[in-house]
């Protein structure tokens, strides 16, 4: 497998769009991903139980058939909270977009992110719509036009060698703020050329994004409206990936390496955010539980702060380690900084001031927690705790 | 029952001190609460599976016949994570107040807050203790001596009158950041002149605590060393409080309303905080759901960054609800911020920005929820998230 330079568009038989249709003051707003041929499909959505109206629409087009062959989204306007009328609007979108393509709505998926409760200007959308390209589109466009408080856009694209067939598979994500464990507002969309089954893509999706999405935290919530999707549209008419393959082995890690890359970025990019915060929890009595006791670390607001302090507080990580649920042992845990341990046996090591501020001084600050209970690890990603966070959500909407 | 002017040692047969003996650089730093006589007493700690050594100490005591006639604080140092040297030193403490004032050490609870693992500097604790006065004590001073970044002190007292004996109740709190559910960084000492069981005392103290202190948060975390203690010497010489008569109910509203106030004075004191945040959730299907879903609400980074900039951002409120994790109806659920509905059915209404804007000014907004399901009801109580938070954790240890 290698990095490759790309956008959503590279695997074989994908194009993408994205501009500016007015839902937004300046910025691009509205973005579509077409494939050439009806792709297989698979997705998860926001556990939130108020679930914003494309959601819902987008859930019953791939339950249809587990394909898809676009996919529309639209920022600035969440169309949650809008009763009847979204979810009407929400399908009036899916058809426009389908008329426009010339194919089946049942075939085209909807997104939307932004502020909630608010109505979806029709007309807005009709002509962004109309407007969007497919063979001529503005494929990084499509990667601008997701973003609401996002910074910087996020994508990753590979390519590996499937059986003498190049595979390519390339993502997208947006996020920022409202991210927390089950799908907060962030869109994430991979697309790949690779045939393999829709039934196998849902399967690993789900295992993939427990490991990489649900293991992100910016603030704790969890949106309305988030959606990981991935479509394979076979261009790359390797011979079908099959489960229990060496192939399919590749395929698991070229798709965990995607997830894992985006999932990373966007936390990175969390509103207001200077530092991603990465912990590890080791020697853990099983998976759920260090994945959960990694991300209570990390969704710590006094373990952001401190890190975004560059204090080596490693107090309030004891601390969110033994409020985290799990069951551990205080005595026995040890707790690294980078390559600075500063808990050994569930007491203070004396560390080295400057060590510890050349680590805390670096864009990744890794927080290593050894539990000494199993064998089980767990990872998850955040980033520090910022006044821009305050100043970015005191004045978001109204 | 009225409010009165008093301090901790109000109840008859109780004295208190605080003064500074060098744990701070400036500020009063430790202090104790004596009574003439030994007391029935009743606490609750942290659920934090890292308890700092006061606690295992405290309850160690209070266990040994549910008495105690003496607490001594102190402030700055947590004394958690200090492993076996830790348990010596809270014991030695214990040790030194008890020769000091002639009473069993098993009579004296110790309490302390702060920097976690830090060991006690012994010989200061020892020369302060040394200098606290009993009969000559600046009660006032023990309110001082708590407080760790709290910005004001927080007390209250009551009296009422239990067949013809004025019975009087004081509280003092100390809170700030790191609170959470399950008693997070927040000492509360309670004093009453009541004659009362231990074993009634420890059961009301449990359901008091589920509704009050632990129904605040500030952030999230919960702290190593927390704990809520109530002292009754039976001095007023009322006959005894018995459960199910009328003095009890009106010793529970006493008690209730002590507790609350403070709950309510700590949310409003959480670092950084410039507004008090009270969250009603009523027509739940139960009161656990209930209050939890207010906790889940006042508890968003979202919704109190929004708060602080006076946004009406009721998409966060419903968003909030939707993941706090019982089960709800989107479709039917009311909000309203102050007198102003800004969700009706699951849906938006227009409201006037001038009387919201009124609303949002106010030192306490009150946030409404009507889930129509049931008849339960639950309140829960936190504070803004300001610059001031990030500034005050980004800066606070080392």
């Amino acid at each position: 497998m290698k990095i490759i330079e790309g956008t959503i568009s590279s695997p074989k038989g994908f194009h993408a769009d994205g501009l500016h249709c007015g839902l937004k003051k300046k910025k691009k707003d509205i973005g579509w991903i077409v494939s050439d041929v009806v792709a297989n499909a698979a997705a998860v959505y926001t556990t939130n139980q108020v679930k914003a109206a494309p959601i819902s629409i987008t859930r019953k087009a791939i339950e249809h058939g587990q394909t898809l062959q676009a996919i529309l989204v639209n920022s600035a306007v969440a169309n949650a909270c809008t009763g009847e009328q979204g979810i009407k609007d929400a399908e009036s979108c899916q058809k426009m977009a389908a008329e426009k393509l010339g194919i089946e709505p049942n075939n085209v998926g909807i997104a939307s992110t932004g502020v909630i409760g608010h109505l979806l200007p029709m007309k807005t959308l009709q002509n962004g719509i109309e407007a969007l390209q497919v063979e001529s589109g503005d494929s990084y466009g499509f990667h601008q036009a997701i973003l609401t408080t996002d910074l910087v856009t996020k994508e990753i694209t590979v390519e590996t060698v499937v059986k003498g067939k190049t595979v390519t598979m390339s993502g997208v994500a947006k996020g920022s703020g409202m991210i927390h464990p089950n799908m907060a507002t962030m869109l994430s969309f991979i697309t790949t050329d690779a045939v393999i089954s829709g039934e196998l893509l849902q399967e690993l999706l789900k295992t993939t994004v427990d490991a990489t999405y649900n293991q992100i935290t910016i603030d704790g919530d969890t949106s309305t409206n988030d959606m990981v999707i991935i479509m394979a549209n076979g261009c790359a008419e390797n011979e079908e990936i099959l489960k229990g393959t060496p192939e399919y082995t590749a395929f698991v890690e070229m798709f965990h390496f995607v997830a894992q890359t985006l999932a990373k970025k966007v936390a990175r990019d969390g509103e207001g955010a200077t530092k991603l915060i990465e912990v590890s929890v080791k020697n853990g009595i099983d998976r759920e539980s260090s994945r959960m006791i990694a991300k209570k670390v990390v969704g710590s607001s006094l373990v952001k702060s401190a890190i975004f302090g560059e204090d080596p507080n490693w107090g309030r990580i004891i601390c969110a380690i033994g409020y985290a649920g799990p069951k551990i042992q205080p005595e026995v845990v040890d707790i690294s900084l980078g390559d600075q341990e500063v808990l050994k046996n569930g007491q203070p090591v004396p560390f080295n001031e400057s060590s510890m501020l050349s680590v805390l001084k670096q864009d990744t600050v890794c927080i290593e927690v050894d539990l000494k209970m199993g064998q089980a690890a767990g990872i998850a990603w955040g980033c520090d705790l910022t006044y821009k966070y305050v100043e970015i959500n005191a004045c978001y909407h109204t």
